[in-house]
């Protein structure tokens, strides 16, 4: 693991770093951002997951994470959305959802894909592996979120590891990826055409399915161009009544699917889940 | 004017409008945050000058600004740096600190930049006339703030219209721009040779002339790489004390010259010019 930058920020540091990826082949980028606590002292650790197109860097300089980060004392490490790399398959006519920044946070299954694109392993086993042995967090306190298709890999990634987070939430996640065209085309192309092995990377199946979740807080706007076809909160939020699970899920009247809507709320999301890595 | 885009951030909107610019002879872009409180009334407006090869969108997606504009009630216009456009002349070279994306916020007097770079009478005439014309402002309550070459700008807008604005504040500014590589370039291209000529854009040596300041806040990172060959804060805290100008001049020791320290300071700054825009 090789540091690529440093930056002071909110009286900590905005950090990247670089190394080989076991899980996806290839080199891969991270941002950390590490508050001032953590000068002293190992720090609970928040993850979030990008949304399509993006890299590590979109959510470090356009949430407006850190001054969150730097109040409640939490670190937050923000992974690439895919491998990387010339060697890495890409979509043929390199589309935006699918291969390169359109990781979808499953473990591929089908060639060429299955060399390169095991996302899910990266985030859930690889890299927190990496930080906890580099950087001074404390493991034993995670929480996960995402936007987008990283709000549907931080919910999916709670519901498959309980116990595990003490907290998740998502901005506009992709709720029920098996029902739209975003989730169709990507688990056909990484999980095969049998579409109950997608089920396991679906957030309203595996919740329907009676798997666990943290507390878990979302947030949509209302006009989200992305709203009525691809992301489908309402079936989310029937899934969790279903079940009887208490979840905080808003509608935002007049909000997009962009990094403002993201920066308006992002440190609701942030004392959400240090409530949750603060308790004892 | 046309609205290019809106789009809904801490309960206030961001928009995006371009316009025929008559000083500068092209179609220009700006951004302005209103707030909230722009929904039921008028609201003071802080002018944002960006540096060197920023449009006006990096403020926008970078410094995090709307969470306090929206707190405090108040308006950001942040314009685009240079005029735009294929007709407009560039730096032969493309290069990024002369011409396009370096309009160093003068009035140039040499061919050909004289018939574009006008950047000054669009900043202190034309822009405001615009935005007081066709957005919910008090154009009686007006405050100028700048990052670099923006910086400078804010400074010598500030000292050359004295009254007018309420207070200005800079994060590392050229303070000296007659006594630093970037500012003889620029100065020599769009001003000529005449060394004179210069001073009337130089923040220190029109305050060591008496021109009068607004309260004046100024942040500078110590790892600043510009610090010591182009910024030269300490000649301007050296003319301030001179002419018992008390300003809030601060050194942060480990930041350096990008968003992430304008993002960090930019809470406190936009709380400096809200207390002068508010009082009575």
């Amino acid at each position: 693991m090789e540091k690529v930058s440093e930056v002071r920020c909110f009286d900590g540091w905005q950090l990247r770093y670089k190394h080989r990826a076991a899980s996806l082949n290839c080199v891969m980028h991270f941002s950390v951002y590490l508050p001032p606590h953590a000068e002293t002292q190992r720090v609970p650790v928040l993850y979030w997951l990008s949304g399509l197109t993006c890299t590590d860097e979109n959510f470090v300089t356009k949430a407006g994470a850190q001054r969150y980060a730097a109040e409640h004392g939490i670190a937050i490490v923000a992974p690439d959305t895919s491998p990387r790399g010339d060697n890495v398959p890409d979509d043929p006519e390199g589309a935006y959802d699918f291969g390169l920044g359109a990781g979808f946070y499953v473990n591929a299954t089908q060639p060429p894909w299955s060399s390169y694109y095991r996302m899910y392993d990266y985030i859930v086993d690889e890299l927190p592996a990496l930080v906890a042995e580099h950087l001074p967090v404390d493991a034993g306190r995670e929480s996960v979120f995402g936007h987008s298709m990283g709000g549907h890999g931080a919910l999916t990634i709670a519901l498959k590891n309980p116990g595990r987070f003490r907290s998740v939430s998502a901005f506009a996640p992709i709720c029920a990826p098996t029902q739209c065209p975003w989730g169709e085309k990507a688990f056909t192309g990484y999980l095969g055409n049998n579409r109950e092995d997608w089920q396991a990377y679906d957030a309203v199946e595996l919740i329907t399915a009676g798997a666990r979740l943290p507390p878990l807080k979302v947030d949509q706007g209302r006009s989200d161009n992305f709203l009525a076809e691809q992301l489908h909160a309402d079936r989310l939020i029937q899934a969790c009544k279903a079940k009887g699970i208490a979840a905080d899920i808003q509608y935002r009247d007049d909000y997009d699917h962009s990094y403002f809507f993201i920066a308006s709320f992002i440190g609701e999301h942030i004392a959400f889940h240090s409530a949750a890595l603060s308790a004892q």
